[in-house]
């Protein structure tokens, strides 16, 4: 699990240089898809993935407000004030808590019960999908994106004197 | 990690539905960014899921050529005969295989070593990140795109009796 987290935030930190390169204005734009610009997006997966971790914590996640985030470096700081929170509950993760049940009690009166290895993989999974969107609008003003590879970042140690 | 394969799975089912509402020629028209097209896209998570498992397994990963798969069909039926390689890889997988290094010759004569658990994850994330162009792609044919979340699929039982 912490794998895939360290992938996401190594990416991101990628992304923050990626977006320093371009013009404020661009980053403000508003695109067709996802959350509907380029700094809104960065802006949600950091909200969204401090947001699931503190209510599996019962923990209180309150709504930030993306009007009050309208420079790179004030999502940046807004990254690096939550990222504390998260890094400890990622680090803190065992398998034991896989299928714990999350118990999701809807304003409509309905029950949603997930199980908190759903909630992780959630996080993982929507961040990545999001990155994904960030690199056709990059195309789209003519640059390169993030590279989303997984692979050469270091992530896992490989055994050595095996299959060498 | 058979939990993202088979969300990953789940999630190519439902484009695959997507796909068969849209005009075949929507499919194949180039598009800005990713690998230029719907129908590539979904041959291309299927071709690089199935060659990184067969790498793994020190398996032939023959190249098949898109330009045989031009119909939202031939992909499917593609997906098809592939499936039972990779279901029958992923559902072996066990924790002991997560640092088994691969080792990876390039032709240029250099030599990379990816943890198996990092190959793994490139494919889940390689395929997470690809579907998140396609919901890009989605809104610009002015359609709602296939949802990415991971909760709500039934994919991890939780237990019963604990902190309900």
């Amino acid at each position: 699990m912490e794998t895939f987290f360290r992938y996401n935030w190594m990416v991101r930190e990628q992304w923050y240089a990626w977006c320093a390169e371009l013009p404020p204005e661009e980053l403000l734009r508003q695109r067709t898809g996802g959350v509907g610009s380029i700094l809104r997006t960065l802006f949600h997966v950091i909200d969204v993935e401090w947001s699931w971790l503190q209510v599996l914590q019962g923990k209180p996640d309150g709504a930030e407000d993306f009007a009050n985030y309208q420079t790179l470096e004030a999502v940046r700081e807004f990254d690096r004030k939550l990222h504390l929170d998260v890094e400890s509950f990622v680090l803190a993760w065992e398998p034991s808590m896989e299928k714990r049940p999350y118990i999701d009690r809807r304003a409509d009166g309905r029950v949603d019960i997930d199980a908190w290895g759903e909630i992780m993989r959630h996080v993982i999974a929507h961040e990545i999908h999001h990155m994904g969107q960030l690199s056709i609008w990059a195309r789209e003003l003519g640059r390169e994106p993030v590279s989303a590879n997984v692979i050469g970042k270091g992530l896992i140690r490989h055994d050595v004197n095996e299959r060498l």
